[in-house]
């Protein structure tokens, strides 16, 4: 607090106030998590000398966001993506085991109740698209194979939409498959393209105000469990696209950006595809033991 | 960052990354407030160590918070409120003007269009409580009155609910009115209670989580307002509340807590309620001139 502002006494007896409002939290971890909020919140408040216009701005913007929220559309996560704060906790949690694959945001259209695809099989379901072939294996940092891992695939549309997204919510460019007894896995889907994440609310609002923009490179999520191991969380992105550099959620690691393949003429692994168009990547997920999840104080 | 946390790097590089995101931000204060927001919340997440399933649980209670708001239940001023966030702002926003009449929060309960009553008149509307007469005088700093001035008054029933509460959502214990020409104002309504703030959502489990009360003291709000002079948001306290030391929103000053006198067969300054009985505060307001306002760089 600067001599310039005499409130500052009036202003720091506030601050104690709610943090000692917290003393009788049976819960430690809740008590820290509470002060911590409270004394960064307020820190915030009073080093941009927040205007109760401003504090109004900040209601009405929580509020839109609450409203537009339902099961299909997640604004709360948006605004923590494009706060960075998604992958800022992606960062704090990611395994220190050196060669697992690296997280990246989970996003907001990620839904339970998939459908169930077989090795090989196509989770596309009709999504409009240059067909790919997308194959690797499941491995554990010493280079085994995890057989039988759940690997839970979702990714957008040649048009850039999930398939929450289009007005009937039919399910398309979403499925699950078990990867096979050395750990490999195949599947078809359609090959992802750059998309703008939903800016017509809020979130939107502030991209707009702060002259950022709203794309994503193309990218393919997965969510892969296996028992033993910690729940990897990632995207695969495709080589060349030109946000890599410019992502609205700040997912990109260097790591997770995957050679694309396109051929014509030419048969698909599974002998498909003879004569169109289809495309290829591959991607090897390394899961890291669930041991190492574990963090002295977490 | 201490030596523990080798990711260190990795953190500060998000933060980094978004803090650049907002480079090209025309409005240097938007600029400022997202820097310094990012900032904050960045620096919470990495002291706590946020886990991803603490994420989760910070988009859930948004969630709910948001879907439980609508015209009558403001679930985000709420959680301002018990996170002292309100009373923090009243306290950056607080006029230097001596004298001036100390403001606080105000509350998820004033709504737009109340009724006008005329000085001197009853904007109880039939709340159940003990009839209450309140006087005073809207003053300037100088001593010298502020003719005409606009008060908003609100307050609970002695149930402790406002209108907006009611299954019916009539008007009661609601209204506005002009002070006379000697800056005189004087109305009556019920005397308040205490009463616990909506504590049936995620804002309550927060309170019965953190093992704090959802209590207010008794309180009757007022909003002044008069041409040339700032907006004065404020209650008034009934002086003996048992929670004037255990708000759950912070909102208490001494200099607000009011004397209430208590009559039976002694008629009104008005000449009524001879017979029944009646309760009685005063309270003059002082404005701060607008000029009070202005603060360097805001």
């Amino acid at each position: 607090m600067s001599v310039e502002e005499p409130g500052g006494d009036r202003e720091q007896a506030v601050t104690d106030e709610v943090l000692a409002s917290f003393a009788k939290t049976a819960d430690p971890r809740l008590r820290q998590i509470m002060d911590s909020l409270v004394l960064h919140l307020h820190a915030f408040a009073r080093d941009v000398r927040l205007s109760q216009q401003e504090w109004d701005a900040g209601i009405d913007f929580l509020t839109r966001a609450g409203h537009l929220t339902d099961d299909r559309r997640q604004e709360f996560i948006l605004l923590s993506d494009v706060l960075g704060l998604s992958m800022l906790t992606v960062a704090i949690n990611e395994p220190k085991t050196p060669g697992a694959t690296e997280a990246t945001v989970f996003g907001p259209f990620f839904v339970d109740g998939a459908p169930e695809v077989p090795l090989g099989g196509d989770l596309g379901h009709g999504a409009a698209g240059t067909p790919c072939y997308v194959s690797g294996q499941v491995l554990s940092p010493d280079g085994g194979p995890v057989p039988g891992a759940r690997l839970d695939i979702w990714g957008a549309d040649e048009d850039g939409f999930y398939d929450v997204q289009y007005p009937d919510g039919h399910t398309a460019g979403r499925g699950w498959l078990r990867a096979g007894e050395h750990g490999d896995y195949r599947f078809w889907t359609v090959l992802p393209t750059p998309y703008p994440i939903p800016h017509d609310g809020p979130v939107g609002d502030l991209l707009t105000a702060t002259s950022r923009g709203p794309m994503r490179p193309a990218h393919l999520h997965f969510k892969v469990t296996a028992p033993g191991y910690r729940t990897l969380i990632t995207h695969i992105f495709v080589a060349g696209d030109p946000y890599l550099a410019n992502d609205a959620v700040f997912g990109v690691k260097d790591s997770l950006v995957v050679d694309v393949g396109h051929y014509r003429d030419t048969p698909a692994p599974d002998g498909s595809h003879g004569a169109g168009p289809w495309t290829r990547m591959g991607f090897d997920l390394v899961l890291a033991p669930e041991e190492a999840g574990f963090r002295a104080g977490a």
